[in-house]
């Protein structure tokens, strides 16, 4: 199954105009034709079974049904300090594949790179959402500031931020937890050169809960894609389990 | 802390002498001048304490102690479908970090890539073992048959294959083995296209438990580097846990 992404704004009642990036792929690699069928999302939890109806630059759509997914649960959030660009398209790519809702880049004491362009996140969050059959793009944020990042912070269900191998793996945090009961979780990752002692006492007294992601130093696109999938999948077990002791 | 390669015909007693690609960087990149103090290991568990006492093309070593570090117990063998290149880059650094100790390559029926440069994804394993302060390389095998896959997979203490979302996810699968008594886990993942039926056929005649890495569809590498951290996650957690319950 292959499905093809357009913005909301594309998409009117019945109809869809597609962008040019994706006719591109549908008309040229893919030699679709009027009449072929093909699925639309919007990155909204909508699904649209459309027809091409016009192979203009921009292919013209009709639809006459679609579906609506619900939002997943937990929402996970995953906050990162900056990195180097490629590495920051790798860690987007895989974390939006393994379903993380939200990414909040942050600056802090030890980030080193200050230049990025949102709108190639954005391309890859939306190929990514594709790719792994997924029907809403992940949020993207930029917070300047590393206190409005504390701040923003507050009103998670779980809030765990990696520090050191000796702290305790995200499964013994989690455990305790009543992890049914989490509506939203947020999994802070430093950037290259780590938190500093003075970040570190600030999460201390904002009540955030320290992880290990194991024994081995992990680069930071590593520990992201490490932490969330631990993250989903201790919940995907948590549902598993509960559904046996039914 | 930066630790540097050396194979070990480079070692000699209480002599080491580097290879141009490792020198250029600790002259060049670095600046380390005779007198120098730096760690080496040889991807065998050893990490030698030396000193710069010659600084040619291929700097010149001498060293009076070294240590001599365990394997991690349960060995992780990831085997993996051949992939494009670029993403098998990805796919051996990420997993590097993570502790797997042996790379499977092998090809089944829907392998499409044929190619392959042995030289360079050593190259990255040397890499990201320095990276992530480990001393031991993994080891790399190429398995061209798949019967032969089967037949090698045989004596792990566990067999898991990434098959469907339907399927149990690791940590229920693994609850219920004792993981403190594995010595060995495979985890198996198909190539992009997956495996054939035959191939599943011949997983389940021989005993391999089939997992899944979650609901939403990954790409390959990154159920490689998924099902990895969450292996590794649950035997930390496990071991977490026994000292809690000692």
């Amino acid at each position: 199954m292959e499905v093809f992404f357009a913005e909301p704004d594309q998409i009117s009642e019945n109809r869809i105009r597609l962008d040019e990036f994706e006719s591109k792929h549908i008309l040229h690699t893919l030699k679709k034709k009027i009449g072929d069928k093909i699925t639309i999302t919007d990155g909204q939890g909508n699904l649209y079974h459309a027809e091409i109806i016009e192979t203009a630059k921009r292919i013209g759509l009709a639809y006459h049904n679609y579906e609506k997914f619900k939002k997943t649960v937990p929402e996970i959030t995953l906050a990162v300090g900056f990195i180097r660009p490629n590495r920051l398209d790798m860690l987007f790519e895989k974390c939006t594949e393994l379903g993380v809702n939200r990414f909040i880049l942050f600056r802090s004491q030890f980030t080193n790179y200050v230049s990025f362009n949102l709108s190639r996140f954005y391309k890859i969050l939306r190929q990514a959402v594709k790719q792994s059959l997924q029907y809403y793009l992940p949020e993207l944020k930029v917070i300047e500031k590393f206190d409005e990042f504390i701040d923003q912070s507050a009103n998670y269900d779980a809030r765990l931020i990696c520090r050191s191998p000796d702290d305790p793996g995200i499964i013994t945090t989690l455990k305790d937890s009543e992890a049914g009961k989490l509506k939203s979780v947020i999994l802070g990752i430093g950037p290259e050169g780590g938190f500093s002692p003075g970040e570190f006492e600030k999460f201390k007294k904002n009540n955030f809960t320290f992880v290990s992601l194991g024994k081995t130093r992990l680069r930071t696109e590593t520990a992201a894609i490490t932490g969330v999938s631990v993250l989903q999948s201790y919940l995907q077990y948590h549902k598993e389990s509960n559904i046996g002791n039914r």
